[in-house]
């Protein structure tokens, strides 16, 4: 191969050993986005001095003020970006010393980059968890919706893909609020352990100032500082199981957009997906690709291998700090916004998605989706033992195989022909509305339990 | 290749398309681990459809005692375990059938498979939790128990395995006593979040007979029945959230290992590994290979790609049950097996080990482990600001350096010419001693904040 | 919690340290799946070290008859575990000296257990690769044969499961068989990588003995011995390899099972899957539940994993032997039991699947599936650029939306309203049967195509 | 929450659905990497019609007029990206429109967005092995030089971190020369599997148009066409097997990172890491944080996600095109750049770390590590067998351990109370020199042997 002449090869590292180092070492490109977390935390810390007596009123006020300042021109977009400052937080404290001089340079007292940083992140990481918990709280209204519309709406019940027993759709969306609903509680119990306040910790010992970590964590609404400082430098448990948390909901999310997919599918056409969705086709105007359903399903695997990429860091580091532990934000940053995105989209199709309820309908009177109902029957109203009437359910099946027709269109004769026990009173079971009608245990298909369910969930969410 | 001479090849599925299919398709050969929350969900079943009317109180009673003899067969290790009768549910059914007769037949009115199996798995599950939360309160006494002898031992704090500044061992050891509380709560978390009864669902869709969901989640410890019939057979979160709570404890263990093996090699000499958790060479017997410890670091392995395994399942899988959730069983057992097995190593090596005092001091005040000491003193006792303060150490330690001894052996004299603001005050800081002694903020290493810390876990482990 | 009361929790470890160090250290449970290739490489060992002098022909054919004794006894199923021996090879060592004394002692010179596990499980992965070759093999030749017979079979071609194109299911099923072929070749690469021969590296230095390692190499039929010693006993490149592979053959399954799933489900009808390889519902008898390919779709996660396993262990590991290493055999053997597994379900599916070619070649005119035809037909026969071509189609697609009718049901004054440039000669591309015919580029689905890229597998394969 | 507070909620998709959906769906943010492949395959493309007759040749040379200039434009930095033309394949379209007009619409004739972007990324991934495999060669000759000058240097080889037998320096980095040969063939080996060009299966069926797909391989450096258009748009084995190779390379990374790691902490000082490697610390100037050794362990994790990725997105696919694989590109792009900066950053580590000859000298004498030879000694030259030598040189040992003395400082008296058996000329084999002499079994560590093998490699890599 000519080296030159591949293009993937080219200049790259053109600077030598420098280039190298700081492409592979500075973290700016992406710590940038912990830059609002890094100011609340240096304000806090620096308040927290002054009242201790470590730093002096004066040096505070000016720290605040030129805090204050740093965020402001951040905010505007005003950060040049300089890899030789590595990180965010030395981007900021050298704009910091250029607008207030030596008081800059009293800010650092008592506190060290990797306390620093473990502060920064765990603030990023609590709002990311609130901004996702807003996102699913929108995604469960919109199916609590949607649901109630469609409280009677029949559609088979799949098992093994394979027509099973009628449901109703209304129940069917609300499994994903179900699922959606345990998210939620899994980001608030990440939250609720995450949310201790590891500034103070120093390099990785402590400090022999006479900090107060309790009033530092109180401002920064931490409900309490960690309680080793090892540990607090070196731990990374946050990130990890916030990505766990976010990869199940992305298992979630994955499940519904292959639902959306398979029932969009000519031979489904269950539903219709918006075309604010989907990608049309100029020669095939009928067609409704459903992309973002189908890149939704997909961005499981990005939130999946996020979890595995910094586990995978972590693995046999010993104590304390790393540098391999700079692993840890990308993944965690990508993790939110794939969700993130992953949740809005899905969020907008649920608002806006089609359902065809006639094909939906007809599918379901498929397939001797009530037999089970037959068979329930002859164990409620004759007594049969369950066992032995699924054999009986079983055998009046194959005859209106055999006659090519649903069950509920053999006659009673037939009927009493495979089993004389069975009387007029079967036929009540053996439609689809009314068999999922009957299903009215806890939490069980039947419209009303259905309504139910969703008057309480709704009593949760405030709707 | 001659295939027949293929070690590997030989006879396997002669029988054709059925050996195949049982060889997928049976689960007996694990998901008999499922026997005894097997039994307790049948007891609490038959006793419900008694309370309810649905079955009579002789065939109730007839149930009852065969469950109880099947169950006293089966732990006696009379299980003949047959392919053909598929899992464990039809072995004991079929077991029950024979005992009791048609009664047998009648305990199934009202679940179905698919209910049944996901209330079994959760009951082990939560027995899995209960279990592991045990062996992590042992890990976290010996923990204790070792931290409380060591409070005063001094050995370099690393960070990127440099040597940083001295921290006591005490302290080392109780930031993994912290780690494996987080991982305690995380599974208290899981448990909580799982503790929802299945049963009653049926095969998805609920049911017609008039069930009651409450007194069957009771009877099995549940805090209440599961609200939706299709996410309850669908559902595998649990199993999952369970896993990444066991890869999290993972991780911990497995940078535990990695500094006992860092620390047990001989350059270092920190650790003599007990001979119970070591293997040894016949021909260097002074060797001791750490065995256990490097088991115990790649057992993090398994119990990643544990969580990934049942993650790529579910991945897409549309509503409610399919087969591919078979899969979820073996990768949960092995996650819980695996992660028992290194707890119970871990906390036997770390009840045994013995640390070398001296190797630890003497590596603690190599490195000049105790510059951080002197720039604090700077701003504290001359007010020098910070940053000033680590460019004047930085002169002193290159003199040390400079004259190959360690930062406390240069003279008054050497440090005033460094800075004349040093006084002989300095000397109280720079000993690695007087060094951790004044790391005293909440959670630093100074032996006073340490012993007040396992105070704290004490009364919390009820210790 | 009652501890106790926990039956996971029971008498686990009551055996102390010594039990839990046997349980996590002793791999005979698993290695012994080495014996085989434990025994050829012992036979290789001495028969070198007695042409070299090493060891008298005396011992050397005493060792040989013993080795030959011991694989009888281990094949007939005599082999005793004893957790105290470890493993496979400490086993069969035991047993050798209990058969032939002394000269069981020599076995061992000149080779050290480190260079001995390598090589035996180098071996193992070797026939297991050629264990799956001929297992892929019979997939491909089911698929050819299957292919044949279906070449002009016509389904929808689907993109983003929305019908795209008419395609032929012969050319559908050689699109599998590429990827079998795609696999064979990548496990052929990886043995070829592997074929090295480890045995003489001993321990991690090689050896001062006069060992000839280019003529054990020969006697195990590997290509040469490997370069270096250090290496050759810290190196599991060979099982990650292989483990990425059947990964990748997972996955190729996996989507053909997913496609046998969605065209066996009532809305599709594609297929009927065989009895064999589904379980059905005793009261709905016309169900098939295709458990078979579920649980194949499954496994694709078990063979991700185990790859992920491995990885994980590797990470970070510093040469050369670390005890970590043991933790390489499991996920192998389960990747090559899985995908072996895996093949032959779907080796007698492919077999036995009834084909609907009814509902495919129905579903198959559905959608528009001949639009791109049209558009085609305007760039050939009237020289419209193609981008334009495709607005056309569009019009003439939605004019037979709002007919209600499919394409080719529009009549010719209907097309010539849409553009006056369609003649009759349209016609002859608008039907499924023709559309497919026209697709003779190389490698595309017309019957000829498929026929003749057939006829290049057949030769390739020897059929 | 207040959710406008939150910083990460911001005004994230106040463009309502269409935002969301081009946030999701758009993908020029990162397939403009392809835009050199894009245009080549275009120019082949264009070339190839004109010579089949279905472009006319005046249109054909404004197309390749036309790509030239959007490739100047492109590399010139005058890509406007407009997230409405989604993807680069549109953005050069819509450009040569702009410049070409009407030919630009019949470049489209015969192909399809799913066969382009196939053949693209194709090209892509074969450039990246390209450049890998220049970079891979780079370390590889930094390692062949370093090891030359270290052939005669011994430190201790570990098993287990314990040390175990004298090795020489060039050996063990010659271990990495090894591995990194694996890597260029595994990668060699994908290249060679992905080298057909699927150009010409258009959207997935092939194409009516007379086109000549083996003209366009050839042009493009293909070696044939693909063989099955629904294979052709379906398959990213090539990008996945890229993935996994590149996993591998960065776990051989991982561990020589790992050793440099452990090398340079202060109780082993066995290596010196360059400042341009390194982060110093401005108070402790004798500290050199490893911090681009700890980088590249830590990048393994990224590498092994990747692949993770993407095998989830693929797995249960059905054919042919799905959105889910846009999601091809990133990890792909990804893993290049993270291997690729990697591999310099350690070939910059291999060629300017200082080795420390002393430290490891005095290491290697340390642990008794000449014991086995004194074994082997025992063997060759008194003919005990080999499992009694190792108890002799057991008893030595323990002998040596008690006088606290090296096993050559005892005396020949010493050793024949052990054993009478044992003369003066043991004493030729326990220095760690003679040690290290004697492994000159092929592949051993003795400075000749280690030379010779650097012959093999150098002949190999035309050094």
């Amino acid at each position: 191969m000519n080296d030159a002449a591949n293009p993937l090869w080219g200049g790259r590292f053109a600077g030598g050993a420098s280039a190298i180092m700081t492409e592979i070492n500075a973290s700016i490109g992406f710590d940038k986005a912990l830059w609002r977390q890094d100011i609340a935390g240096s304000r806090a810390h620096a308040a927290m001095l002054v009242a201790q007596g470590v730093l002096s009123a004066q040096d505070g006020a000016a720290i605040a003020q030129g805090l204050d300042q740093v965020a402001a021109e951040i905010d505007a977009g005003k950060l040049v970006e300089d890899p030789a400052l590595e990180d965010i937080h030395m981007h900021i404290e050298t704009r910091l010393f250029a607008l207030v001089g030596d008081a800059a340079k009293r800010l650092h007292t008592a506190r060290s980059r990797n306390d620093q940083v473990a502060t920064d992140f765990r603030l990023w990481v609590r709002d990311a968890i609130d901004a996702l918990d807003v996102r699913m709280a929108a995604l469960q209204r919109a199916l609590v919706l949607r649901a109630e519309a469609e409280a009677e709406t029949v559609l088979p019940g799949f098992t093994h893909l394979q027509v099973a027993q009628p449901v109703t759709l209304g129940h069917h969306l609300m499994a994903y609020c179900t699922m959606i609903g345990r998210d939620r509680s899994r980001l608030a119990d990440c939250r609720t352990r995450l949310n201790e306040c590891p500034l103070g910790a120093a390099a990785l010992a402590g400090t022999s100032f006479p900090i107060d970590r309790f009033s530092t964590a109180r401002a920064l609404g931490f409900d309490r500082p960690t309680a080793n400082s090892l540990d607090s430098v070196s731990d990374r448990d946050f990130a990890l199981e916030f990505m766990a948390a976010c990869a199940l909901a992305g298992l979630h999310l994955s499940r519904l957009a292959e639902e959306f997919i398979v029932w969009a599918s000519q031979p489904y056409r269950f539903v219709s997906l918006p075309d604010d969705y989907s990608t049309g086709s100029s020669i095939m105007p009928q067609k409704r690709n459903p992309d973002a359903a189908e890149l939704v399903r997909a961005k499981a695997g990005h939130l999946l291998a996020g979890f595995q990429r910094l586990a995978v860091v972590m693995k046999g580091l010993p104590l304390a700090y790393s540098k391999d532990m700079q692993e840890d934000k990308v993944p965690t940053f990508e993790a939110f916004h794939t969700l993130d995105l992953s949740l809005a989209a899905m969020t907008g199709m649920v608002e806006t998605v089609t359902f065809n309820r006639d094909a939906m309908r007809t599918a379901a009177m498929s397939g001797y989706s009530t037999a089970t109902d037959l068979a329930d029957w002859l164990v409620r109203a004759a007594g049969v033992p369950f066992r032995e009437a699924h054999h009986i359910t079983g055998r009046a099946v194959r005859l209106a195989e055999e006659r090519g027709c649903r069950l509920d269109a053999l006659s009673l004769g037939d009927l009493q022909a495979v089993d004389p026990r069975i009387t007029q009173g079967v036929f009540a079971v053996l439609s689809v509305d009314a068999s999922v009608a009957s299903r009215t245990s806890y939490g069980g298909t039947a419209p009303d339990q259905v309504r139910a369910r969703i008057a309480d969930v709704r009593r949760e969410l405030g709707l």
